[in-house]
């Protein structure tokens, strides 16, 4: 990476941080800020439904940009799902009412994942459009976020068939057929770096990997089904923009994330930040981790959340602030934006250390 | 405690583990090994409804039993639900089809929760009842173990009614009503530990806390709303049997865990548990703690894993074997019974030092 964030930027705090830079008070996005608890976002889906919005590249930097403005974040992150992919590979999608997105066919054996293919850029090419639109809407105000599935959070859901309680479908392939799960796996992690990589071509700053569901399985299993595969990921993206890794419960892997080849390792809310800095040192930076029903608190418990997990990683560069999970579709959008006050305001006296003397 | 189990059972590995004394192979029960995977607890099932079944001693006593004569395990578990506390509280109960027990009219403020009263003894003794019957039952074969609830896991069911994926209606009081959190807790503290007591004085030889949503707090949420409430009720429970503590989720609090006054902490299957042990030390004994969805692999994969987890244990003393979670109801009773042989075949190696000396 450039020792300084792109110049045409106006705020890179943001890929300040994930460089472990100095910057001058502690970045904040929010995983899924561009989504239902905004009315705006809102509006736009009272016109048109869930995946036709994610195949419009136009309303897609509209519902993008809809947090930038009305919350203040220091990053966009791109609207879209993490199911385009498998989608992309041959994988029919449909969204049930009050069930969420569904394969009617899921892949169960050999032959189903035969049927699939590598996924090419021309059929995720509504992503890639959505990217250049948003950047355009953008205009450098803040850097824009790429992302996708993690390989074995795709696995779950194209063996599921949609989301689990357990997971059993999915692990009772894991056990069956290692070598058939390592072949789906495999080809994942390929199109999943390819994807990333066609994400910062089309203008992305930055990419993350949601690893959703790593925290389901036993440690050698994760290192084995998952890890291997975020690695492969990371590998064929082959450091193209920062990259942030978010593997959501995988308490037991944090130095092994850390030496994974991603820059930032995203955490969930039963971690506390000091120890975390610690377990993954000095080589990455670290991004979380406010429980996403602390929004729920009055103004005041979610000021005093903030400046405990602030305090809790201290004063050495490298903290982006984030929730431990997903914003909450009943969150109040007036909350959002006073944590994200709150962050920038809190987060000045761990930055104005004279000399840098305590970092 | 004594210094040797009842003398009266004709199998004690399970106590003896509790108490860190030498056993000559590794004892092994299984979290709701009483319930739907087996086809003889389905049978009973066809005949009474699941409260019914809580509530009929005879029948209780029946599907406790099974396991031990069908799995050949080492310690028999009450057949109750974690429920029936704050239904003996004044909550009505129901069971709605697809979805599981429901409580109607949940807790959502002060006067809610005015309207509850502390359970008594003689609401409970249905269980109580259950606990002599399943003793006779059982003849000595193997020790019995009784069980509650944690306060904070009854606090989420009381508050969203149901179970619950974000929890976010009961996580909403804790940030708006921390003092009415508190009185709930404290009064669900003290029912617990008298619920457990009462067991033991009718027989149990041992008990575990369910503390199965602790895991969804941060680290100071958890110590302030469910660590501090588990301590109240072993404070309360005052050491009458061997207390088995299993907080789902809890990672950060190994340690704490361990000095909470509980004999065992029960673990998830994230964690490896030779990592375990050195966090919780000398203290305390180790449950767990085998992925459940491992019983849907073939037989060999379940003896790698058992192997696997053994070996991670090691040879100190204090490891009692079982999966990190219930056993899920689509397993195969086969592959249940083949663990528990696995186990008992498996463990006899950690157990035969001579001298103890690498103990």
């Amino acid at each position: 990476m450039n020792d300084k964030a792109k110049p045409e930027l106006q705020n890179t705090t943001f890929l300040d941080a994930c460089a472990r830079r100095e910057v001058e008070y502690t970045p904040i996005w929010i995983m899924r800020q561009a989504g239902r608890y905004l009315p705006s976002y809102q509006e736009v889906r009272s016109r048109v439904d869930f995946q036709t919005l994610c195949r419009t590249p136009d309303l897609v930097a509209e519902v993008s940009v809809q947090p930038v403005e009305q919350l203040g974040v220091d990053a966009a992150i791109i609207f879209s799902d993490i199911l385009v992919l498998p989608e992309a590979m041959g994988m029919e999608l449909t969204m049930v009412e009050n069930r969420g997105p569904v394969f009617p066919a899921p892949v169960r054996n050999a032959a189903d994942f035969d049927r699939l293919h590598a996924a090419t850029p021309s059929e995720l090419q509504f992503v890639t459009d959505g990217i250049a639109r948003t950047k355009k809407a953008l205009a450098g105000r803040v850097p824009l976020i790429g992302f996708c599935g993690s390989p074995w959070t795709l696995f779950t859901y194209m063996v599921e068939g949609h989301t689990s309680r357990n997971f059993s479908v999915a692990k009772e392939l894991m056990f069956r057929e290692p070598e058939l799960t390592h072949r789906i796996l495999g080809t994942l992690a390929d199109s999943a770096g390819a994807y990333l990589a066609a994400q910062v071509a089309a203008g992305a700053d930055a990419v993350q990997i949601f690893d959703s569901w790593g925290g389901v399985l036993s440690p050698p299993a994760y290192r084995e089904f998952s890890l291997a595969y975020l690695e492969r990921a990371i590998n064929v993206f082959n450091r193209a923009a920062p990259l942030i890794l978010f593997s959501k419960g995988a308490h037991h892997a944090l130095s092994a994330l850390s030496q994974s080849g991603a820059d930032v390792v995203g955490v969930d809310w039963t971690h506390d930040l000091g120890s975390v800095r610690r377990a993954v040192g000095a080589k990455v930076a670290v991004q979380g981790n406010m429980d996403p029903t602390t929004l729920f608190a009055p103004p005041e418990v979610i000021r005093e959340e903030a400046r405990r997990i602030l305090g809790e990683y201290g004063t050495a560069p490298g903290h982006i602030f984030n929730l431990g999970h997903g914003i909450l579709p009943e969150t109040d959008p007036e909350h959002a934006k006073a944590l994200v006050s709150f962050v920038h305001e809190e987060s000045r006296r761990f930055h104005a250390v004279e000399g840098g003397k305590e970092r």
